[in-house]
């Protein structure tokens, strides 16, 4: 199974090559982001989006450019390091995972003995480590998370934890896609995701892609097909988990935990360690973006509601621990209560450029 | 306060004049259906809508072109308008006003004497009636629920329960509107409703028009403006109500029930008594429609999920009466346990054409 790579180095490795997500799922389009200025605008503008993809596409951003000013005393060029990571830093608040690349790119420059010419290959060499990593991740997720699916499984989704939210397979599609290889039949549900429909877009393209059977539904159709018992266990990503296991998603996410709970089925979270937050007590703390209100009020050129009304739009809601059934990591299925505190600390170093597709 | 008439007889009185609901909130347009094939085309495209409102048109499209054959023996004009019932009839499923007022239509049929023209004169009536019931019984749900709001209330609702999906002052909506012509302040949010926003683009647009701050979101985001303390309670109106107070509306409603509950948020039901359907011992015997799958894979022209993946679209979902903290309807304010296997015959008789801006 060929899995899309949503972000990466382009072929000279001086450009962040991303697919645009914002023209799924009618175009493909790669796109190389060739200046800051390019980066930052992907990430605002979602052509590059989930919480991991945006921390690997900010960490490699840092570096996009600067051989330009190679010459330049290596004082100057740490400078523009610092700029850039905080110009980036400033696009998107919820995540943790691009705060966390960017403090990862900056301890590397600190560390980094020698000229300009040292500094930015150590930079390079980061963000790459940073990408590598992340696809090992996912696919540790997929080999920890595959274990909760039977053959049969009606799993729903919401928004998009796939591929194109990665560097690798996905979050809380890796189980789904290790499932398929492994000849597991699972059937998906994918809440549509409004405001910006990254699930009909972007998750029912990714899975349709690999052969994976899966419906779309609204966001409020989700209880229906749970009380017709069409729904064996919810599956979904995270943007940032809070020490005491609270989780920040994709709006929607929430209502979903509730009405899950109601009808007794398990909600489970995946995520990489690098979206544990342990200096976030709970999700109490956590940052919500609000985003223009036009996503709602607009659809394409369709004026979906008077300008007279006001718009409620935050692009993500908060979980709180006791919805979540368990937490699936790189490191394993965690079960409560959660306990994050020491996250950064346990996590067990990783093997780095291992091949994707084999079995641990 | 001028409230938008969603249906009525046009000048001549020999169409339905309808506001069209599938151009708003860009085009204002009204439509005159001077055919059975321009109503039946009507319910079922949406351009008119709502429970009460296809009821009525429903009814008032029975007699639509009838005239033409009023030199036809009288045995022949009532085969029309028994052929006329049946086709209307099969439009849509699931709203009980549709059927019953089909009957209604029907027994007065059969219970009027005379003539070619003493017939179309007696269903014009009969018609005309269903029309000022409703607009009647608006009126007093209004005047019911109104008791349920404080200064500054917070109110949730979903889909469009209002003028637009009746023949008066709406269901869920007439307590709003009562409210802020006494001058108790009320603020609104809605749900948009996908997928075809009747929340955003109806709700919101004659809520607006009235001067009632309203605030549209995502289906998706209302647990999210719950948790933050921002609503105080809900009410939605209701496309069938089964004797055990099971409550059939608009899709996404259920969801907003179990997330209402969970925050202990009060989840109202206005619905006039017409939409009691003592038939129908629970919700589980309640024929939901399910509608074409382009209209959750297209928005206007834009592609929203790939033609590979499945769509689930029911129009609407069944609240258990367990979840529902109060229905309101003309006759008063009704708390579980719901009992309404007479509710039929427990109606009150109705003053017919009052006036509608007075109270009772």
């Amino acid at each position: 199974m060929e899995i899309i790579r949503a972000v990466r180095w382009s072929d000279d490795g001086r450009a962040v090559r991303i697919v645009d997500q914002r023209l799924l799922p009618e175009h493909y389009v790669e796109r190389d982001l060739k200046t800051l200025d390019d980066v930052i605008d992907a990430i605002r503008t979602l052509a590059v989006r989930g919480a991991p993809a945006i921390g690997i596409a900010g960490a490699m951003g840092v570096v996009v450019g600067l051989d330009r000013h190679i010459g330049e005393p290596r004082a100057q060029l740490a400078n523009r390091v610092h700029a850039a990571a905080a110009a980036i830093r400033a696009t998107r608040p919820t995540a943790v995972n691009l705060p966390s690349a960017l403090d990862r790119m900056l301890r590397r420059l600190d560390a980094t003995a020698g000229d300009s010419q040292c500094l930015l290959e150590a930079l390079r060499a980061e963000a790459t480590t940073i990408l590598d990593e992340d696809r090992e991740m996912c696919q540790r997720i997929g080999e920890h998370g595959v274990a909760l699916l039977s053959e049969g499984a009606r799993v729903l989704t919401h928004c998009n934890a796939g591929a194109l939210a990665t560097g690798g397979i996905g979050t809380a599609l890796a189980p789904l896609y290790l499932a398929a290889e492994r000849g597991i039949r699972v059937e998906v549900y994918v809440n549509e995701t409004r405001p910006l429909l990254q699930g009909s877009r972007l998750t029912a393209w990714e899975l349709a892609r690999a052969g994976i059977p899966v419906t779309v539904l609204t966001d409020g159709m989700t209880a229906s097909l749970m009380q017709a018992r069409r729904i064996d266990l919810c599956i979904v990503g995270a943007d940032r988990i809070a020490a005491n296991g609270d989780v920040a998603n994709k709006v929607g996410t929430y209502a979903l935990a509730i009405v899950a709970r109601h009808h007794a089925i398990p909600f489970y979270v995946a995520a990489p360690t690098s979206t544990l937050d342990p200096a976030t007590p709970s999700g109490d703390s956590i940052a919500i973006e609000q985003r223009a209100p036009d996503e709602v009020r607009r659809i394409g050129d369709v004026l979906t509601s008077p300008d007279e009304a006001c718009v409620y739009n935050p692009a993500f809601d908060v979980t709180p621990a006791a919805l979540v059934s368990a937490i699936v990591t790189d490191v394993g299925v965690h079960r409560p209560p959660y306990d994050f505190t020491l996250a950064s600390r346990t996590r067990p170093p990783l093997a780095g450029t291992r091949p994707l597709a084999t079995s641990p």
